[in-house]
């Protein structure tokens, strides 16, 4: 580890261009294969690393799973800026529902809550990318309280407008029509507060 | 088939009684092992039944395990019947909350998300018991309606009480307190009505 050759890595190196490869091994084989259809050893294989590398820094295949699509999926859910709390809601409510029903949604969805947490890092992947979330959520949120808009917290648009959804697409309840979900942010706008105590 | 014994036998005989055997096994199998801890031959020896049998009237290893941890779900949380709408919508929540941060809680939530749907009767389970549950919620619900009360209707109930829970337990983000378990049900029963076109 501390031979020449890792003294003079540039930032974004070896570590990044592992980080890459492995990634694009995972994308490659759930392309060709499904979420279930392969093993470390393939990943490793492919992205040209040993299979002790992918556990040291992923801990698991289910781990590394939910790293891969967690991180697509931040890639296809910007945060909106539309300069209305109601147009940002009504934005990111039907990105997010086009996301969890589109073809990978729902193996993202089981997978991110499939993480069985005994591995060191499993749930880390899950973890930074929910907080992560709720970062820029707020950030969103703080924006309309800037403009002087009364916005609902972060955590109650979760509870009523990701949290019905997610749950109907894991349960197989019924489709999102677009009417569905924006009812879901009208209703949350039409009552913001958030009850004491909750 | 139609051998004697089985035309001679009773209701409940035979297939009861394989039912009772198979159940009966995967719940000491999983008390013993944990829910991804045996095998379908495992289920079978231990019942007394031939594979075949269980792969025939199951699909598979979790259908078998949604069966038997939603059947046992079913009876630890009977629907109240408080005489009010809040007493039995807050009963029913409270209720719900402790099934799913219970000991098996996480495990039976993950079993119900987790069915593929790829063996025929994979989702079947699954969605007999939420078609189950729904008819009972509705039971609850038309009480009310006929005490003269406003119920939200069952969908609703489902979609601002029991989602935001569940997403929490399923994606481990923080504690079901009873303040906010009860702050659900406030809010809900403080707007009963559904958005129109949702």
């Amino acid at each position: 580890m501390d031979d020449e050759h890792q003294r003079t890595r540039r930032p974004g190196g070896r570590s990044a261009r592992v980080g890459a490869a492995v990634h694009q091994a995972v994308s490659d084989l759930v392309g060709e294969r499904g979420y279930s259809g392969f093993t470390v050893s393939e990943v490793a294989a492919r992205a040209g690393v040993a299979d002790t590398t992918v556990y040291r820094r992923w801990g698991s295949l289910e781990a590394l799973l939910a790293d891969v699509t967690l991180t697509r999926l931040n890639a296809q859910s910007p945060m909106p800026d539309t300069g209305s709390l109601a147009g940002d809601l009504h934005t990111y409510a039907a990105q997010v529902a086009r996301v969890i029903t589109g073809p990978d949604g729902l193996a993202v969805l089981r997978l991110a809550v499939a993480l069985s947490g005994t591995g060191p890092d499993d749930l880390r992947t899950r973890d930074d990318f929910l907080a992560d979330r709720a970062r820029q959520l707020q950030s969103m949120l703080d924006r309309a309280a800037d403009r002087g808009e009364q916005p609902p917290d972060a955590l109650t648009v979760v509870d009523h407008v990701m949290a019905p959804m997610y749950i109907r697409v894991l349960f197989g309840a019924g489709p999102l029509t677009a009417e569905y979900v924006a009812g879901l942010v009208d209703r949350l706008l039409s009552n913001p507060a958030r009850p004491s105590g909750a």
